[in-house]
């Protein structure tokens, strides 16, 4: 069956949708509420009090494997933190294909195997899913929707608009490591063998950055747009400057020298292992000790500061430059590299 | 802004992305979770002993406006009453777009306002969404997914697995509505102005149902495969027979002549606001009762019912013809029309 290809009757909901149910995706990531086949999963009640976190996205990413994960690994990481970022502890996935007509069914497996390794490591289980199948040309493969559902203890509430001046930012590794590698591997470009994405479920991460600072004000996942287009967004929450120091930014040589090369700014680059986070002053050495005691975490670095911002020019975020000067980091502009996630 | 084009950059998490939330998607249906801006919304603790019911759903329906809808309202529909099969109220939605490079800004804005609309049908609220752009040939203008969270009351349990010999089989209107309206629409047949899409919110019927007949069994929604997959997986999940009538199973005159000109099963054909639903017997007349009572609900029907499995042979579903012959009714093997929802 080394020749398997997805075909449009796999998305009939006839038989044809069942054996791929049950071969592929129960064979992967089967669980009771998955086996038991109605419509809606039914979930236990949470513990009184405990509120919901949900989030969802689609992850449409060329080439479907790269150096450091997959299109797999990334729809699982990627909701996975997104719910984290909240405070709450993920418990559940949702998982919804758009698979084109002809996708090799190995590459399903194998992006399904790589789904069910990144659940097990995040400690969060499927329990609803859908297949949808298009035909050959108006897809590319494989497409991928997650959502997930946590639950978020009482008196937890994190969020951009907590951050007031005098916090310290903090973020959790090296930047753009994601995004060259997806680039480079669809350019053919082979900038050094050191890149590769940093696709992880930073869940454990948080929960110990959580616990060592309790006046944590936010977290925030710097995918899309980069770590430029997430302060921009926690400046505008919190109406604050934010000012980062670029010496302080832990980005790899490899990347820099990538980015250098392409005139990328590696602040506006994704990535997919990454946590910006927010604290109160004095609660910034914990956080950063926390953080480094995760296996995601051994980069992670104290990169800026809030300030109050000009109520006339509003909030604004700015580097620091090497040079000691000083410039406006703006948000992404337009597309710098689509499908990147 | 008439010829206005979603463009790759407005996938891209910078400031593009956040104009085509802010005019498009706040506009038709912003809540406050939508409009906070944190990567996972937060939502209010359920009551205590309150389960959750999840469901997730992909829509990838060629054309997107057709007779009675359109692939928005599908979207919203399908998984609300994915949700309420379980016996849960549906609370919140996500909804993630898939959306091609040149995709016209006032469709998307079109099928926004539907969306918004039939949630606010439903009584659900849209509380965290994604948004990817793809290049041009790499879609179909337009791919949406949802899923959705409930709160299910203690004490309620349904399933397919729940039901028993004797029960009653209903339905709660006429079959092959949606199927035959896209397909129809998409092969430029035009067998009567009578026949549109089903598409509707079916939650307040099953809530109406559920309180008339508290012994219901289970509820199910035959979409794709139509009502004889949907009777197979019931049949399966409870090891049961269940034997229909085919003079008892409505169906409109238009769509039964489009399925004989055609070749098609009208047990087979896809349906999007329809719900299958299984009662123990002495309250099977109380549930079509309160069927009938909606709006969704005119033409409810009994039209079938449960018996003992052969052991050795095993579940399967019957058909009782118009002629007084009885045959068996197979799941849909391979595809009969992609693309349906």
């Amino acid at each position: 069956m080394a020749d398997e290809k997805v075909m449009l009757g796999h998305g009939s909901g006839g038989s044809m949708m069942k054996r791929i149910i049950d071969e592929v995706f129960f064979e992967a990531y089967g669980t009771d509420e998955l086996l038991r086949g109605d419509d809606a999963a039914v979930l236990p009640a949470l513990a009184p009090g405990e509120r919901l976190a949900y989030s969802t996205d689609s992850f449409v990413v060329t080439p479907h494997f790269f150096p450091g994960g997959d299109i797999g690994r990334l729809a699982v990481c990627g909701t996975v933190n997104d719910v984290a970022t909240s405070g709450a502890r993920p418990l559940y996935l949702s998982c919804a294909f758009i698979l084109e007509e002809g996708f090799p069914m190995d590459d399903l497996r194998r992006i399904c195997a790589s789904m069910a390794e990144a659940a097990r490591e995040a400690g969060v289980r499927f329990v609803t899913g859908d297949t949808k199948v298009v035909n050959r040309g108006h897809g590319d493969g494989i497409y991928i929707n997650t959502s997930g559902v946590g639950a978020l203890a009482e008196g937890v509430n994190l969020g951009g608009a907590q951050i007031r001046p005098g916090d310290a930012v903090l973020v959790s590794g090296t930047l753009g490591d994601h995004g060259i590698t997806i680039m480079s591997c669809r350019e053919g470009l082979n900038f050094s063998a050191n890149i590769e994405s940093d696709a992880a479920p930073l869940n454990h991460l948080i929960a110990d950055v959580l616990a060592a600072a309790p006046n944590t004000r936010c977290f925030r996942d710097p995918t899309r747009g980069g770590i430029a287009s997430t302060l921009n967004e926690l400046a505008e929450q919190s109406g604050t400057d934010i000012t980062v120091d670029e010496d302080a930014i832990p980005v790899k040589d490899a990347v820099l020298g990538a980015c250098e090369m392409l005139g990328y700014d590696v602040m506006q680059v994704a990535n997919e292992g990454k946590m910006v986070c927010v604290v109160a002053a004095d609660e910034a050495e914990a956080a950063l000790a926390a953080m480094r005691k995760s296996p995601y975490g051994a980069d992670a670095a104290i990169i800026g500061r809030v300030t109050e911002a000009d109520p006339v020019r509003g909030p604004k975020v700015f580097l620091r430059t090497a040079f000691g000067s000083t410039r406006i980091l703006d948000m992404l502009v337009g597309e710098q590299l689509p499908r990147i996630c």
